[in-house]
Parts: structure tokens; sequence; C-alpha cells
């Protein structure tokens, strides 16, 4: 039996404070139990250098002495019991009373002073399909009476996404063109898109890689995982609906992708684990797929939420509405289930690689995690509280994902913000 | 009007002669007007270092001084003059006559000597769908009556591509296994695919990149490609039937991708431009896939062909036998068209990206690029010269595909093979 990365430890006692004084804070998503890895630099001249996030400040790895390097696929790939040590280390040093506190003092920054960057160069980027209340939902837009197709239920169905345009929080973009075609028309137009939506969704990033032609069994899969963060899959549904068939998104999604800068460690994640729930009436997972470990707590409870932040609204200071609120548990598969899946076939994972879980909505219509479907395909504008009305995205909106996690004799963690704004077409 | 790639100069001569004898041989692939570059190295432990192939030699480029580096994304990433300048400066070292000849005689090595690796890291890979008569034969299988969905003719429909299951030409890899679904069953079957394939493509590299946000216009689109390679993209079509609704492949194909060694650059291509053909009866590409320059001379003609080896075969020391014979100049799209697609949403190329352009086929049922098509979808075996038979690969199988390009006034060149064999399922 393999090391596996969701053990409870003293990293997890849920009262232990920090001497840093903005991690004891009750509200931060960073206290002493989280512990993330991010990439910060002081200017776009420095190289990216790896950081801790505490309360509202950024440990320099480096300078407390614990990496003598700051490649962070190399961190990312060590084997599961050196990340731990590496995190009871940090953890030791940052707690209240320790001798530390007078040297580490010096590697402390504010967070607000650097840049954040993404976490890591990433590699392959792999968009999973496991929010089955979205895939629902959409596939009824499409096909009323048969909404999901025969495979999904066996199939964690995932596709290729481009890495090249991920970026960290913060991200901005102009709003894509493309070509589209209108209802009743057979010829395309070409402009800006109209339907331009975010979604919901958590990556997981890969540490540890295997070898091509070496298949990771679900038993070992969580080893190959370092940790999460929150993703928003920007989505040009107009675009999409015409290019699509038969061989998938492509530049409806590609123009961007953004992510939380922090990755939220699988060990950090140790008190939010959860069954793996199948209904007796669906299909069960194939072998490959199945284990009693991933049945007893493959799946993670993450309360995920998004809000908007109209141009109005940022005009008049105010942080924006949230739109919906939904958990990763109701993902239809779990992380280890998509690493099994992903390599059963011999296809290789490397340190840096990333898998989307796809859009992760609610049962219920209030808690899709797109405005596709909080909107009814476009069909039900939303009106804001502030007046305002939304079915798409406009100029100058800024999408905020927030994740955090909650547990009986846990302390609350959080992902940090997810943030991008939609700027005009060029 | 920016440089472009395809302007004829003195290394394109047919009848200039190299020091290096055997690059004057007839048949070879790497005659001085070729000059491709790629990668070698001697053993695992030293780092890829940066060639030429001339004959069936290599030319280390470090070692004659006219890089400082083998940072093969910095050289592919330079303009297109100074792209011009190094293949002359390469290209006059080499010639019959040169002063170079003593010098440089130090940095040949012979091909056989050296591994030869993937020219590059790839970054992202893109696999699109050009090969028109590769989409109707396939579409015919499925919809008899409507072969060519409605988006075909309007838009290069492309997908994103696994890059680190890419391996160079004598990639060896293990039948995948997966689901598939039997005809008739409502539960899927998981073991080793039947329907295993190869697919005939030519790859783009991308050198030149672009911002993110800052699309490629259809005049500058080629200055951001280096230069071309073949590329077999391996198929489980059984695996790929039950997953690909409704995003795409994904572990059918992801399991491996095999490229050969040599990037064809497109100075070299010159000679061997032909025009962009669109039947009037056809839709016409929409403004920003249009140009004078890509109608005259947006196409290539690469003679294509792929060839197969069974382990029969090799045990008698038969070279294989010829399976079929495509054009690169059939594709429905040019490569220009493929860059500004791409871009035209604000998606970001960077050096060593790679864009496939989809199974070439011809027009004839025998010119097929794939034993899908072959076959008749697997219902019609082909038998070969020596009495065996074949639908699918079988293990053992090695498949070898050809590219030359030939034209009046011009000197043959040759993209080496791109060589790859399966083994039997783990």
């Amino acid at each position: 039996m393999s090391a596996v990365p969701n053990i409870m430890d003293a990293t997890h006692a849920p009262d232990t404070q920090s001497w840093v004084e903005s991690a004891n804070a009750p509200d931060t998503d960073f206290p002493i139990q989280n512990l993330p890895f991010g990439r910060f630099r002081h200017n776009v001249l420095e190289p990216w250098q790896i950081g801790v996030a505490i309360g509202d400040r950024v440990l320099d790895l480096h300078a407390t002495g614990l990496i003598d390097h700051n490649d962070m696929h190399r961190l990312m790939a060590a084997p599961v019991a050196q990340r731990r040590a590496l995190r009871m280390a940090i953890w030791e040093g940052l707690c209240e009373g320790s001798a530390l506190q007078k040297v580490w003092a010096d590697a402390l920054l504010r967070q607000t002073e650097v840049e954040l960057g993404l976490p890591c160069e990433v590699g392959d980027y792999t968009d999973f399909y496991t929010g089955i209340h979205h895939a629902t939902t959409v596939g009824k837009l499409f096909r009323p009476d048969n909404p999901l197709l025969p495979n999904y239920q066996w199939v964690p169905i995932g596709y290729h996404g481009r890495a090249s345009s991920i970026g960290a929080s913060g991200q901005q973009f102009h709003r894509p063109k493309g070509q589209t075609l209108k209802p009743g028309a057979t010829v395309p137009d070409f402009g800006p898109s109209a339907r331009l939506d975010y979604e919901l969704e958590i990556a997981a990033w890969v540490g540890m890689g295997n070898a091509l032609g070496a298949p990771v069994s679900i038993a070992d899969a969580e080893e190959h995982i370092f940790g999460l963060t929150l993703l928003n899959d920007w989505s040009a549904r107009d675009v999409q609906a015409w290019e699509y068939q038969p061989l998938g998104p492509f530049l409806a999604k590609n123009f961007a992708t953004t992510v939380s800068p922090w990755l939220v460690t699988m060990e950090a994640l140790a008190p939010f684990r959860a069954p793996f729930v199948r209904d007796a009436a669906d299909p069960q997972p194939l072998p490959y797929l199945e284990s009693a470990a991933n049945r007893a707590q493959g799946a993670l409870d993450v309360q995920l939420e998004v809000w908007l932040q109209t141009p109005a609204m940022r005009a008049a200071s105010e942080g924006g509405v949230r739109l919906s609120q939904s958990n990763m548990r109701d993902a239809y598969w779990t992380l280890a289930q998509l690493v099994a899946h992903h390599t059963v076939n011999g296809c290789n994972l490397r340190a840096g690689d990333l898998l989307g879980t796809g859009t992760l909505s609610g049962p219920a219509p209030e808690q899709g995690g797109s405005l596709l479907e909080l909107t009814q395909g476009g069909k039900q504008p939303i009106t804001l509280p502030n007046g305002e009305v939304r079915t798409f995205l406009q100029d100058g909106d800024t999408v905020i994902l927030r994740g955090a996690c909650e547990a009986a004799g846990a302390r609350r963690i959080g992902f940090g913000d997810c943030r991008g704004t939609v700027l005009a077409a060029r």
C-alpha cells in the first residue's frame, strides 16, 4: 500500500496559532493549517520565487533555507513523504512560539506588495466534465429528452485544453472574436462573441509524474496530485455551438483560462474528505475506477462561490454580487478516478500538468456554475440587486471564484480569489 | 508587407553540390538544398544539441560557431530574415569548395551514430482536420447521407492534443487499454484496443509566437511557422467511438504520437508551393482566412507515403510494403489559414507549439491515410503481398511515414522517416 496524502497530523490541529498575526484572523483563507504554495516576484525583471501564503503575507521559502532552489516543478514532483516533511517544517517555523520567528520574519512579504503568478509553468492541460448537474442542464438545452449521453456514467469524459493562455488571478483578456451561426442562418457571421460565459471549476495540479506506458492505479492516484486551485474556464458559447462538432471545443475556450495563485495541497485538504457516492440505480464504476479507499473518502468537500463585479459596481466601490454556490462534493468522479482514467491507456502525466474538473454545478437550478445554466441558455436574464441585467458577460465585468473548506474539528481554509476581467474586443 | 519565408534564393539552386559526398546522392532526403534542423545526442546523459541533416550526416551547429547556444526554441523564434541568414551561412559552409570544409569536417557526425530526439520540447499541440477526403470517408461511416458536417467548409476544425506523449521517430508504445462498447451492448468492456490505427499527418512547428490577445493576420501567418515534420497520430478507433461525444477524442489519441526528427524549414519548401484552390461551388473562406498570396501559393506540394513493416517482414529482412500515397496539396486549408484561425480569438502561440494537419488522404479510396479508410471501417481487410492480412494494426507492426517534395527546376528534398512500433498491451 502506497503512502496517501490524506493523513491527519499535527499540522491540522484547529487551535494552533501562528506568530504571523493575520493568519489567526477567523476569516483568513490562509491560517497556519493551510500553507499553500505559489510563485511571486517583486517585478517583471525578477525570476519567479516560491512562496507560502500565511495570513496576508507570503513566506519566501528559499529565504527560510528549507529549499535550495526556486523550481516549483521539482518541489511538486517530490514523493508524498517528502512533501509532508516540508509542510511540517514550514508549520513548525510559523507556529506561535517558534524559535525561527526572528529569522523568518525577514522572509515575510505582504501579498499586496508582490505579483502572484501561475503556481508553476503548465505542461499539458486536461479538462474533465465531472459536473453531472452541469452536463445534465447543458445537455437538456440540446436534447430535452436525453440530456446525458450513454457514455457519461461510464467514462470520466475529458478533453485536452490550451496551456498557453492560462493566466493567474487578475488576468484580463479581450472578448474573443470568432465564427458564429445565427439561428436559421446557413452562412456564419464573424465578430465578437455575444455569449461570453465563465465556468466554475477546480484544477488539480500534477506533482509526481508517470512514465509513458505505465498507468497509475486508483490506489496510487492521489500521490500524483500535488494540490488544487480554482479555475475559470471562460467560454464563448456562440463560437462553441458552431465549431465543436465533431472534435470538441477549441477557439471557444482557448483565448483565456484563469486560475487562483495558491496551490492548496492535498495534505491541507485531509480534514475535508468525503465519501464517493454512486446511486445504486446508476452504473457502478469499472474495476480500474473502483477502490474501497475511494468509496470511503475519495471526494472533497469544497464550498464554491461565483461572484460578479460589474463596472457600475466597481464605480460604486461595491465588491460584487454572489451569483451561485455549489460544492465539489457533487462531482460525479473523484480526482483519483480522473488520474486513473487519464493514465489507463499509458498516457504520461508530468509535474505541472493540470486537470480541470469541469463546471461544478449543484443539483438546484440556482447552483449552476455558468451563466449558460443560470439563464437557461440565455433565455432567462438575471436581474442583479442594483437593477442591472445579465444574460452573458458584458465588457468590464469581473468574475471572482471563491472556495473554502469547513468541517467539524478543523480550521477553515480557503483558496484565495480567482479573478478575471473581460475587456472589449479589439 | 512583412517578410515571408517562401522566397527563392541561391540556397535553392538545384545543381549545387556539397563537399559532404552523401548529400549528392540522388535519392538522399537531405541534399544541400534541404538543411533541416533537429536535435541529437551521443547518449542519454548528454543534453540535446542542435544539428542540421546533410546527406547521411549531422552537422553539429554549435561546433560550427554559427550559434552560441543549443536552445532550439530560441533558434526557431527568430524573425524570418535571421532564419534565412542562418540558412545561407550553413549552405555556404557546406557548398563544394567552401573554405570552411577543413574546420566543419570535425563538426560532422554520422546520423546512425547519434540519437535523434524531438526537434524541440513541444508546448501546446493542436490537431486540425484539414483532410477533407479523410473527413468525408470517415463521416460516411457514421452518416452515409451527410458525411460532412455543416461547419466543415467554413471552420478549420481543430482540437487540442496531448504534448507529453509525443515521441521522435523510433517510438515504441504499448497497445492502449480502454473502455469500448461492443455493437449492441449497453455495458462497456475494458481491455486492449482491437482497432488500433495510424494517421498520416504533417506537423507545422511554431517559431515566432504571438502575444495573448493579438491575432496573427493571414498575411503574417507563415512568419510564425518554422518548419514541418511528418506526424503519426496513432488512434484507438474502438476507444474513440465510445468516448468522443460530446467533447472530442481523448484517451483514443493521447497514448502516443510520433514525429519525424528533422524540421524541414519553410525556407527549404519555397520551391514547392502550390495554389490554394477552392471549388466555385464551395463556400469561399471568410475574409480573415483569405488573401491573394494564400490563393497564389498558400498550399504545399508534399508527396506522402505510408509503409507497413510487419514482424514477419522484419524477420525476412523486408523493409515493408507501401499502403498508400497522397499529397499535402489536397488539404482543405493551408497552414497560413490554420495559424490565422487559431489566433483569431486572441489565442497565443509559442515557439515549439505544434499544429497537426489532420489525416492527409487523397481523393481516391486507395489514398486513405489511415486503416479506418483503407479497410472501410474495418469491413474490408487488406491482403499484403506476403499473404498477411490486416484490418487494424497487430502487435509488432511498424508504421513508417515518408514525405518528399519534387518540382521542375528544383532538387528533390525529403523529410526522413517517421517510424513507430506497436508493442503488446501490458
